[in-house]
């Protein structure tokens, strides 16, 4: 098996990104910056949201992290947006989701301008990535792009198989490797498809985004395939201080004696998805720059 | 073969949906009305406008048709559409396409108001559609959709192939049929796929809109198969009056002695495209109305 870590590849895009926000700057325009706003406390979303926090601080952008109680108004939220949405000093606007069950999360996303809709989540951005139009790509799918690039694992022709049909990944994933350019034969697989092993056992290339360890094994792959698993799943492990350990949604080990290439959980897509964001955000700050 | 003709569908939705607004209008709303605007004077393009329009003068519908010569300027377009975008008794608005090569088609289609696009080609009305949320949507994978249901042809579970990858067909396509409730595995083949037949030989259901006759033959496919034929290919033709006779993608009569079932050209897709179109209005309408 070849490890496909992703370490060595956030390093380089971050050690770029670092270096054209520096010229961006120098050229006289202010530093890109992203508007964070959090609600509740829950621990992952805490995690999430710092994670981002500090890569706006590694990279010399600007940040504006909001904080409301797990009881706040909808129309708090809304308000706040709005606010943001008029303001010249914010390029992105990121609401970390989920949201609690009182807040509308659709309205509240969609209520983000398209300009600052770092995330790509909204259907405007959407149906631009899928007619192929210039838009914020959804961070995970292109960090996955990064990552087969960075490893020359080329997409024209390839069968690819997508398991997994989220709005924010599965769905933007599939759309992305189909368009031209990536041109890729793409197949969306999905809890009601009867067999997966019809699928992945001819695929080129398998991205997995199902939130499910163990979606996919090696005997269900050709020894040569390509994985990449999206999968960031806690399992208890009393064995850690913290009480649980991070899987994917791959069972990693049992590649081990295959020639495939497969991304690790830790140390793989998760880490490019804050860089993405990131990027998105430098690309919105350089379209509003004059 | 079993012959999947539309005629009978067109025949009964025509019916319904007439029945629908007659009711409609007798509530004290005012007829659903479709604003069509063509530009030059390409004849199939004739031939479609005046199909949309007579569906709308059998049904009850108002409509405008707005003609303009081959050089007409793109901002003359943009002010007519911007005028219908505000007026209260257009429902849709539709800009017969292909558009002459100095007119931006993209901006053209785009400054159609959400709320009228009902052909459903603005990226917000994909985007919709992407995400699984309520949008207009585009009229050739709707009928699709509504010959399947027709046939009693079911999509869950099954292995549906789309050769063609169109903004206005194949994407669509393949969005709607993987969305919850139509739940099919879908593959996506494009003018870089290798080999068709890897995909079509194990497909239930094969859609295809590749705008080539001969895409698909009957020794590419399972016995049983689904065939929908989308395409609709002008053929010379000197022994018919008019020049030319219609084809689709699909080498029909190939399948002649196998059990698939297969939409004809003519008499198949295109029959419903027209309907489509019109629901879609009526649900503007609808949505309009309060």
């Amino acid at each position: 098996m070849k490890r496909l870590g992703c370490k060595i590849i956030q390093g380089k895009l971050e050690k770029e990104l670092k270096e054209k926000t520096e010229s961006f700057i120098m050229k006289g325009n202010r530093a890109p910056s992203l508007a964070v706003i959090l609600v509740g406390s829950d621990p992952a979303s805490e995690t999430y949201v710092r994670n981002k926090h500090e890569a706006c601080s590694r990279l010399g952008f600007l940040h504006f992290d909001y904080r409301f109680d797990e009881d706040v108004k909808e129309d708090d939220l809304l308000a706040l947006i709005d606010e943001l949405n008029g303001r010249a000093d914010v390029d992105g606007i990121l609401v970390q989701l989920p949201l609690p069950k009182h807040i509308d999360e659709k309205k509240i996303t969609n209520s983000i301008s398209v300009e600052k809709d770092v995330d790509g989540f909204s259907p405007f951005n959407v149906g631009r990535l899928c007619l192929g139009e210039e838009c914020f790509i959804p961070c995970t799918p292109k960090g996955v792009v990064e990552i087969l690039k960075y490893y020359d694992i080329p997409t024209a022709g390839k069968k690819v198989v997508v398991i997994g049909r989220s709005n924010i990944v599965g769905k933007p994933m599939a759309m992305l490797l189909m368009q031209k350019g990536f041109d890729a034969t793409v197949t969306v697989c999905n809890t009601r498809t009867p067999s997966l092993k019809d699928y992945t056992l001819d695929a080129d290339i398998i991205i997995v985004a199902t939130g499910r360890p163990g979606t996919l094994g090696s005997s269900m792959c050709r020894n040569d395939a390509v994985i990449i698993d999206v999968g960031v799943n806690r399992i208890e492990d009393k064995s850690r201080e913290r009480g649980y350990r991070l899987v994917g949604d791959v069972d990693y080990h049992s590649f081990e004696d295959t020639e495939c290439q497969v991304t690790p959980v830790p140390g793989g897509v998760g880490l490019m998805t804050v860089m993405m964001l990131m990027e998105n955000t430098f690309e919105s700050a350089n379209r509003r720059k004059k």
